[in-house]
């Protein structure tokens, strides 16, 4: 996958690539959808694969795309083949404008509905660039891959690496000791993972454990990471970098960039002010914080929660063959997020939640992100996410799913009265329950499996007079 | 001059920057051919400027620019009145088109042919990121200036250093003892400098140096740096990048990307690699060597001479106001650079020489730039150049001029046997002239004024028929 990020670009093609996690159906409903003329398969995805291509055959007429696989065996390898025949000197198919497409990156849709976010070059190079500054990859980096390549194209950074004469490192499957032994193996100098990656980290055991060989440079994003879990790795010797942004925005486009004066600050309030968003990269124009109904800026108080939104050459091209979900997004020239945030004082963003993610209250919003911040930072609590529980009373309450490490053990009450003790009382979650989270594949936990689970405890409150 | 970097564009005019040496007449030619409307001048620089503007006035019925004064004396300056006058918000007048002109910036033309290179925002942003990414410049650098900003905007670093978040340490004039303080002071992180700066410190007396705080990393270009001096300043724990670039590339448009492995060869092998050109920078679509007559590319063989040449998106608007003569250095969609270059086998390229430096003895070309660097190898000399003597028998001869150390001592007859054992001996100089050399203001050698000199010696061979 990663030289397929220049082969095809350089071929004249768009590269689309596919989550692993995909099953037969959405994997054949991508191929329909993208219409894809070459299907490129690892070998150990070749019952998915060939499962796909079966449904396309019996849902259309048109054309199959031509299957070849890689695989780790040699002797049965379509890919390397095609590489060892191929003439030496090729003449790279440059586009003929630097809008046109790279690639293709599907994200959450449905396979009735599929949502494919279209990459034009200028906006991967811009991205590229941007990224490679805002995390301070410097000439021959060596970057362990804990973030797919197939995720917002690996946040440009294939195409990153190779700017900067870098070494890549590449893991099918990772664990907390597998990190620690590729980061102390080929002297790792940066990588990449969602808050989850960091948590894992955070909690490996200690026989688990390298010493670093030296910084190394974490960029996390995806969601917020609880300032716990900054503090706990940071303490191991990495440098985390607070990144956000969307498919939409090639991932990558915002930076918490990092102010010296900030190093002599205590321990929390370096992790709180490193779990803020930030600023706008030097490639996308602007990132502003907006009220979506009359398109004002919020003021920069910290408190006054919009939306983030937004424009400039590195906000995708669109939605490929969906006009009307493009126009809706870029309503009044800026993408709209869908993620709730305030802007600080000093001009950083922070979010707050994704908006469908908050929960209404009584009236008042409740930031899970908030919830889940202080959960984290319970001893006993490994992992926590926080979600609406609907509430004949309330609207909804706070419900929590929580992980607990190995061998910790805590009660509902005493998460409860953990986070009363640190939250506004209406804030802290009404319900916990322990149990492991569901995950995507890249890591982020997907609370639309938890809010359906509290959907489906129904009210708490069981009279519309009762107080609680 | 650095905030005028923001402050020009920012208003949708062009900014135009004048050598701080030019005499009145100069700067009255380039206010006139610039068609410029406001004339920032800084007080000690006053006199030139009225005596320009009396120039001006006197030659042409055009109404004059507008004089503002900035001084360092408070009360009588035009510049900050005008800040502290200005309204608190101002919409910035962002340019229609990217490729609309930022600056303007003249190089080695004459008063009656002024030479204006007209650079645009794209380029500008473009060749300010990659020149960051090139010099290792990672946040928060703080940026010692000895290249003039008035020179190629300063290697695009007035942006550069902003866009980074750094501190900009200013001098009006520097001595070796002034940068060694002000590093010391200031922790630079990073600075410029052409071969003649680094001398500077290669040379300094042990009393007006001072330990470097940490690593400062040295962007040189402007001429291939001698690797002895590469030698002696990297021994002081600077960090030396080797940059090549024109005027008419936005200033660095190579970068001798340094290679891992190379640090563990010898120091002589190490310093020769190090002031190679290398490739061309990751905002320009590429450098070539080419043979300016078919156009075709040399040879990866570190023999043959060809022309270096550039196009993309780092090259130029063109020259103001002069069609022929940015259609003559553009002639088959390349910039024609004037310098002789060499490909090595690994790609780098190498310069060899100016064209017009270039010497032409008994039919052989002779590289100015192999002279000094041999010359320069001598423990007594301090700075050399070699230039061509007209020669009735051989069309030219070398003729070096050579500044020595302070205290040190070194006779013609020295010099040239010096060079007789380390070079071909058609290479060695024929003549050796001991005297202090010309330079201009970015700290080069002012080779045009040497030329003259060894012209007006005549020829060295007396009769066609004598053999030397």
């Amino acid at each position: 996958m990663y030289e397929l990020h220049f082969a095809v670009p350089m071929a004249g093609a768009v590269l689309c690539t596919f989550n692993t996690r995909h099953d037969a159906a959405m994997v054949s409903a991508l191929l329909k959808h993208s219409g894809a003329k070459v299907f490129l398969v690892e070998s150990h995805l070749l019952d998915v694969g060939r499962a796909a291509l079966k449904r396309l055959a019996d849902s259309s007429a048109a054309a199959l795309p031509v299957l070849l696989t890689i695989s780790d065996d040699a002797e049965s390898d379509d890919y390397e083949d095609l590489v060892r025949n191929a003439p030496a000197r090729f003449d790279i198919r440059w586009p003929a404008s630097e809008l046109d497409p790279i690639s293709l990156n599907y994200t959450s849709g449905t396979t009735s509905r599929p949502k494919g976010v279209v990459y034009n070059h200028r906006g991967a190079y811009l991205n590229t660039i941007a990224t490679v500054l805002a995390y301070d990859i410097t000439a021959m980096p060596t970057y362990l891959w804990t973030v797919p390549m197939f995720h917002c194209n690996g946040w440009n950074l294939p195409w990153g690496v190779a700017m900067q004469g870098g070494t890549n490192i590449c893991l099918r499957h990772f664990t907390a000791k597998v990190i620690f032994d590729s980061i102390a193996r080929h002297g790792v100098t940066h990588m990449g993972g969602a808050p989850t990656v960091l948590n894992m980290i955070a909690n490996a055991p200690a026989a688990d454990r390298k010493p670093l060989p030296g910084p190394v440079r974490v960029m996390t994003g995806g969601a917020p990471p609880p300032p716990r879990v900054l503090l706990a790795v940071e303490e191991l010797g990495f440098v985390v970098y607070q990144i956000y942004g969307l498919t939409e925005t090639y991932g990558p486009a915002t930076v918490c960039t990092w102010m010296p004066e900030w190093d002599a600050l205590p321990a929390e309030e370096r992790a709180r002010l490193k779990a803020r968003q930030g600023f706008h990269h030097i490639a996308v124009q602007g990132v502003d914080v907006k009220n979506p109904d009359t398109m004002e800026s919020v003021p920069y108080d910290g408190q006054t929660v919009g939306e983030a939104m937004f424009r400039g050459n590195t906000v995708m091209s669109g939605y490929y063959k969906d006009l009307n979900a493009t126009e809706e997004s870029m309503a009044g020239g800026w993408l709209h997020t869908g993620d709730l945030a305030v802007r600080h004082p000093d001009g950083y963003i922070q979010l707050k939640d994704r908006a469908k993610d908050i929960i209404i209250s009584g009236g008042e919003n409740i930031s899970s992100i908030e919830v889940e911040s202080v959960i984290f930072s319970h001893p006993a609590v490994l992992e926590a996410a926080v979600v609406a529980r609907p509430d004949d009373h309330w609207g909804e309450t706070p419900c929590a799913f929580v992980k607990l490490k190995d061998g910790a053990s805590a009660t509902e009450a005493e998460i409860i009265s953990f986070c009363r003790e640190r939250l506004p009382h209406y804030m802290a979650p009404k319900t916990v329950v322990f149990e492991d989270l569901p995950k995507t594949s890249t890591g982020k936990t997907q609370k639309f499996v938890l809010r359906e689970k509290a959907r489906a405890m129904g009210s708490l409150t069981k009279t519309a007079n009762s107080k609680l």
